[in-house]
């Protein structure tokens, strides 16, 4: 049986991964990227960028059927790692015990899914394919070959897993009734590296997420399997301190030393690579519809840019197939319900982890540092492990939960804080919150909240 | 003295203010505007569009120095005149005894506003001069002329005037760190027309404006001198019903004999109109910066585009006009202080009034029917008249308060709101709320809210 022909514009880790289950489903399917083949060319030149993943993003691609090779090449990290301005390190668990998420090298997960896309013999990848223009009626594409002749690609639908800055939102921005909004954050960001010691192994604690927040501006760390930290330093891009305001070497030399002092001894020339580098800005995308005229669709990044203050990027652009994958089962292959279906169900979710990860850069760079903050944490902790069913801390939604969709995660998680902020409230909490009496103060207002729900 | 030249995109009422006072500051300016002269072609063909003007309006016309001319044309509108679904007539008023909107003509306040340009010797207007392409780090501009060939325009300084869909602004998606949005709202609306008596007087009471409230949508007229009523019909895009829904004679027919029956011997062939016309869309634009480089700037509805349930489009146009006109003076022509001072200034109360116009879809459509609400308006416009030091409605601070900025009405108004629903739920509100203990109680809660802060 011959099913209908799609154009995937994108072939990143989620244009890769829509390709395998569409053609899975027995769809004939044309992926146009327009970068040049990583496998082939070696375009990240040895730079590792890493990414999270966690439940979300495993239990997504399981739901499609693609084996979890790459976990072996992941690093788990169990909990951050809080660096204070006096060099001073603080464990923050990220779940339960076990629970975790992964480092994994970007090129690395999207060169696997690439792989596997090759062994479908109804997908066609083609890179150096740079998109033109969409007709949004018929589904047709143009893209320019290797930056010389254009060609046009017919075919029944197309989807937009062209990421971030993608160019099939941007043409849809002339479409009636299409809502869209770009918003930059205030912070821009650079990669700093932190080389392997001599014998390779990791010159800071290999499975943590290291954190210097330093309230508006943090640097983080995650490993790479090489021994490397990739490091990122988020600033503000005007103001003070900030990449506009420092811009001699004394300066930054200074700014440096003042705040990740304990990191200096690691990292690799910071100075120069933050003078010498332009920062890149961080902003959240929000659009609406993710489809047009039942015959175009946008998926991962291209439908909801988020910041990366939770790791979540990847893991929802991953949902986003999942739940294709089961759409197109559940409405047999019938698109002039499934585009509409899919939509619905996931922006609610894709507007909420966007929410989210704006207010984690807060909880990041400013509480993660703050006594009380762990404190409240440590409370929910010993509560959850207690009453599991009543009680599933905010960051494990989110992370470990992939049951729980994004958008219950934030609403339960906004009455989960209520209810915290009356027990933080509780007289001499820092001295009492290991008391009985807290864990049943909590119990009545959990109950009180939630009980009839559950 | 010659100081700069500025280009001042779009000729409409404010581009046409914002040209004046620039003239007045000593400045040369270009305007240019797509459209014809209005003044030579009659572009509007008879039909009138009008808009409401308000205190804020008046108020910086008046700054500028703009004789208030215009409003011996407008209408003064004293309250709303609310049409029940069995005809039942309620006057709800717009503020204190003699406070009024206006209902003007857009097309009469434009060329009033043209004439007086015309009289200012450093001011140029060119019409059908289509805007192409800008260059924002010069302000360096290109036009097409009568749809022919391109004329590149030079000067010191460019603003954007050229209204919702601001090309301009869509130029300036590209630049970065550029944040902007446009989102639609669930209504569309198409223009209807009241037309007038035999003798030239109006149908309808003549200095109101007239709401047909229906909760999910609804029919408003605003009276023009010639004796006619510009009615607007505001009704869901989709969904039911809506203007997608009604597509047979038959259906649309009842939907106005159901919703509008007191209308209906009034209206001019609502059915046939109804159906020959392509109702237009409603969005909100929100984007920041509203300068570029110092060079460039944004002003009305380039810079944020509303809806129309305020009726403060065009008053908070004439205001950001007022406010560079003071900026202008206190920062002794440095646009390098003016164009940051202006857009820090303006956004937070573009922001506010986008709010509150969207909110008021609500209040105009579905409460200004609702007897609690008019019970609750009752109440805070007696409080009002015996505390005017302690209290001012919200809806006054927006259109008869020009001291107060849109974002204070904005949050003095939510705390207004948060004190108002204490008072609702007194016993028997309903029986009692003309008793002295109801204005004791309002009294003391609102001596708590604001009596220290003014």
């Amino acid at each position: 049986m011959t099913r209908a022909k799609f154009t995937v514009a994108g072939g990143g880790p989620v244009g890769s991964l829509l390709a395998i289950l569409l053609a899975r489903h027995g769809y004939s399917v044309g992926v146009y990227e327009s970068r040049p083949d990583s496998r082939v060319t070696n375009i990240y030149q040895g730079k590792s960028i890493d990414i999270a993943l966690s439940d979300r993003g495993w239990h997504s691609l399981a739901e499609i059927g693609i084996s979890s090779e790459a976990k072996d090449k992941a690093i788990p990290m169990y909990h951050r790692a809080v660096h204070s301005i006096d060099g001073e390190l603080t464990a923050l668990p990220y779940g339960k015990e076990g629970d975790a998420i992964w480092s994994v090298s970007r090129g690395g997960i999207n060169e696997q899914l690439l792989d596997i896309a090759d062994t479908e013999s109804n997908i066609e990848v083609h890179f150096e394919h740079h998109l033109v223009n969409v007709d949004f009626k018929t589904a047709s594409t143009v893209f320019q070959r290797h930056r010389k002749s254009e060609i046009t690609v017919e075919a029944d639908y197309l989807f937009g897993a062209d990421g971030a800055h993608s160019k099939v939102r941007r043409l849809a921005h002339n479409l009636p009734r299409f809502s869209y909004s770009q918003t930059y954050m205030p912070q821009s960001y650079i990669e700093l590296n932190i080389p392997a010691n001599a014998d390779g192994s990791h010159k800071l604690e290999r499975n943590a997420l290291h954190i210097w927040p330093r309230k508006h501006f943090m640097l983080i760390a995650l490993p790479n399997p090489d021994g490397t930290f990739t490091c990122t330093l988020f600033l503000d891009h005007s103001g003070d301190p900030s990449f506009e305001s420092l811009q001699q070497h004394a300066d930054v030399e200074r700014f440096f030393n003042d705040n990740f002092g304990d990191a200096m001894e690691h990292l690799e020339d910071p100075i120069d690579t933050f003078m010498g580098r332009k920062p890149s800005p961080l902003f959240l995308v929000h659009v609406f519809p993710w489809s047009f005229n039942r015959k175009v669709g946008l998926i991962g990044d291209a439908a909801h840019a988020i910041v990366p203050f939770y790791g979540q990027g990847m893991n929802c652009g991953f949902e986003d197939c999942a739940e294709l994958n089961r759409l197109i089962a559940t409405h047999d292959h019938n698109w002039d319900e499934i585009f509409p279906a899919y939509e619905n169900a996931r922006k609610p979710n894709g507007d909420a982890i966007a929410e989210l990860s704006k207010r984690n850069f807060i909880e990041m760079s400013d509480l993660s540092g703050d006594k009380m903050f762990q404190l409240r944490k440590m409370i929910e902790a010993k509560f959850s492990s207690r009453f599991p069913e009543l009680w599933t801390p905010l960051y494990s939604m989110v992370t470990f939960s992939p049951e729980v969709p994004y958008a219950e995660a934030l609403r339960v998680g906004d009455e989960q804080k209520a209810v915290m902020d009356k027990i933080m409230q509780l007289p001499d909490i820092e001295k009492n919150w290991d008391e009985q009496f807290v864990m049943d103060q909590l119990h009545e207002l959990a109950t009180e909240t939630f009980g009839e729900r559950r």
